[in-house]
């Protein structure tokens, strides 16, 4: 079928229209930050006018922003497979990645191993190694090789640490298996969903896991520095006292007692008071997924990575990329990455041509595949600009290889 | 001179305008929730619309949203005392007051005590005990009485962790005596300023203070869960690894490296991606505040209260009102309090007319006093409705003594 064929067919062309979309921009880059539904202008414009202008304190309690976390948190679980009371959304990604990774040590204090690979997105070991200088208990933030994950994972291990699909590559762990693996030797096991929620189906409860982080501003659309996500599955909750104890986890916050006394059940890991504006916008995002088939968006990622790789297999002998993800689609997540060793420099001169990807160090063209808004139409058009980057070589100008703060 | 005269008199009368206020309502909760400068309407709509709706991924660099913790942080800076390069705006105060009690701890590694009062705002004591479990050394967040603060303070402290400006009371420290205090024993200080900034001012270097937190959505006016402060004193960011290690606080973040590298500065105690909606409201709210001089709005911050004072004397002789808030108003921040057995259903009624201040329990009514929209007339007129709330028994009805989630 041709891209025009194939958009024709989608069962999710409708939600094209639900986001506003710069004219003369194929965006390939939702992975990184997802494009705005339209409703999140109204949403947030009714927040601030509204519920802040009008409402201002009594907004708490009439608008509920005081149960956001824990709503757009059950709405989000809906996406990975969590039950009702098992996620929040709230802090960032990295806060959380803190919070699962002390509650599997509190939950483990014989073992001193968090484990994790060599390459993992930053926020994941940045963290960790945090930990590691903060307790006086001897915690080692342990990388390893991606290949050498499974052989590491033994009793010393209090909690594996994994991204999902992997940030460069888009290369996708097999969730139960690994999580069953952890489980054998004692160990806990935390996924990492920030490349994942939103982009392929996730089943946080049959595959057992312990707890999750993730994104809200990728996949999800929540919005530029959206909250973060927190999984705890209910059966660990009422074991874990918080390291970051704050006054909004605390079972009667508004009795500003001196003793922290953790709520019940996943309430426990709110830290402090909810960023509402962020919070709205990341609902937007995530109710107007929960319209969506995630089967269909899963077929869907494949197709337009499908169609991308295939376009790409001549440009790829031509000029040079390699191919950084799996070339099976049922090991991959919803984006497709090409090493090139001028990769900055042709990203930027894609860019300068309406197509927005990005790059990460050293050398991976990295382009995501968000099926609620991306055509097999852009797809293929998309190529056709990376061919003519390379044929014209405009990638080789001086303005192309100049580095900005955010690459 | 009449209220009518004062608020006639009154230099910081054209702010007024510049808030959306509810017709029909006395706010006197803005050292809760600040009300919302009308700007922020535009500007938020901007980041939605433009900057994340057009610009997409490249208003990192674009719109500078990378630059935004550095950026509203120094203009904090310029209201709290502090130099360039020593706050950010980020997280949120609890996550705050954890960087800030871990960074301490390091600089000490020998001591044990992390002190504050019994009675300081629960953000504060809850995350001390966090830490308190958290890690293998022996932590101990010691709680004393208020009065006890100054003979606590010995050698085994690492750190003093006090809120500048009481929540309940309005009782304002002496941040010089006590900050100097800390140091002839060798403590850090660290002081919770979400009472303070932009409610009196706050000269963080001339005390000498060592760490500071404070809150976006009070008297700062950034909006509901707006990001928090931190400030570190120049001369400890090169000595602290940051117990939250995070990526946005790596030397070169987009470098995806392995091992955690802290940024120069105070850019090593950011985390994770910064919430960019409540980032753009909270600089709405600083830069109108920026507009204002500091003597002035104390000034008026104090005529204010004083009006209050004086015309609740005879509602306090009459109806049992006891002044909770030091009388001097140099000991006091921007606030009134009163106890009252019957504070949650009087303040229900008072509500209920249009007078909108808070409830802490078990007794305290608040009057927050915010001097770039509270006028003379307003505090007048508040008083009057307390007096019929009393004389017509209003809050003796079943409906007023029903709690919300949040009081």
């Amino acid at each position: 079928m041709t891209p025009a064929q194939l958009d024709a067919a989608d069962p999710l062309a409708p939600f094209r229209d639900r986001f506003a979309l710069p004219e003369g921009v194929i965006y390939l880059d939702g992975n990184s930050l997802g494009a705005r539904p339209k409703a999140a202008e109204e949403r947030v414009l009714q927040v601030v006018r509204k519920e802040w202008g009008e409402g201002l304190i009594t907004s708490w309690n009439q608008a509920d922003w005081i149960g956001m976390p824990q709503r757009i948190g059950d709405k989000i679980g809906r996406l990975i497979g969590a039950g009702e009371g098992e996620v929040i959304a709230c802090d960032s990604t990295s806060i959380n990645v803190f919070k699962a990774s002390c509650a599997a040590l509190s939950l483990a204090p014989e073992r001193s191993v968090i484990l994790s690979e060599r390459g993992n997105f930053p926020t994941d070991v940045y963290m960790m190694q945090g930990i590691e200088t903060l307790t006086g208990r001897q915690v080692r933030a342990q990388l390893v090789q991606p290949d050498q994950i499974e052989d590491a994972i033994d009793g010393s291990v209090a909690a594996v640490l994994l991204t999902q699909v992997h940030y460069k590559t888009g290369r996708m762990r097999d969730m139960a298996r690994i999580t069953s693996l952890a489980h054998r030797h004692g160990a806990a096991m935390i996924w990492d969903l920030s490349h994942s929620a939103g982009a392929v189906p996730v089943d946080l409860t049959g595959a057992g896991a312990d707890f999750a982080v993730g994104c809200g501003y990728k996949y999800l659309n929540g919005g530029p520095g959206a909250p973060g996500i927190l999984y705890v599955a209910k059966r660990h909750q009422e074991k874990v006292i918080p390291a970051l104890a704050g006054w909004f986890g605390h079972a009667a916050p508004f009795a500003f007692e001196d003793r922290y006394e953790p709520a019940p059940g996943i309430a426990r890991f709110l830290v402090g008071t909810p960023p509402v504006l962020g919070m709205a916008a990341l609902e937007v995002g995530v109710d107007l997924f929960l319209e969506a088939d995630m089967a269909a968006v899963r077929a869907k990622s494949i197709s337009l990575a499908q169609l991308f790789i295939e376009r790409m297999a001549p440009l790829a002998e031509a000029w040079g990329f390699a191919l950084a993800s799996p070339a099976d689609p049922a090991e991959r997540g919803s984006q497709v990455s090409y090493r090139h060793p001028e990769g900055y420099a042709i990203m930027q001169a894609l860019i300068e041509r309406g197509v927005i990807g990005d790059f990460r160090a050293p050398d991976i063209l990295r382009f995501g595949f968000t099926p609620l808004y991306t055509t097999h139409a852009e797809v293929a058009a998309a190529v056709e600009h990376l061919a003519a980057v390379m044929e014209q070589r405009e990638w080789d100008r001086p303005e192309h290889k100049q580095r900005s703060a955010v690459t």
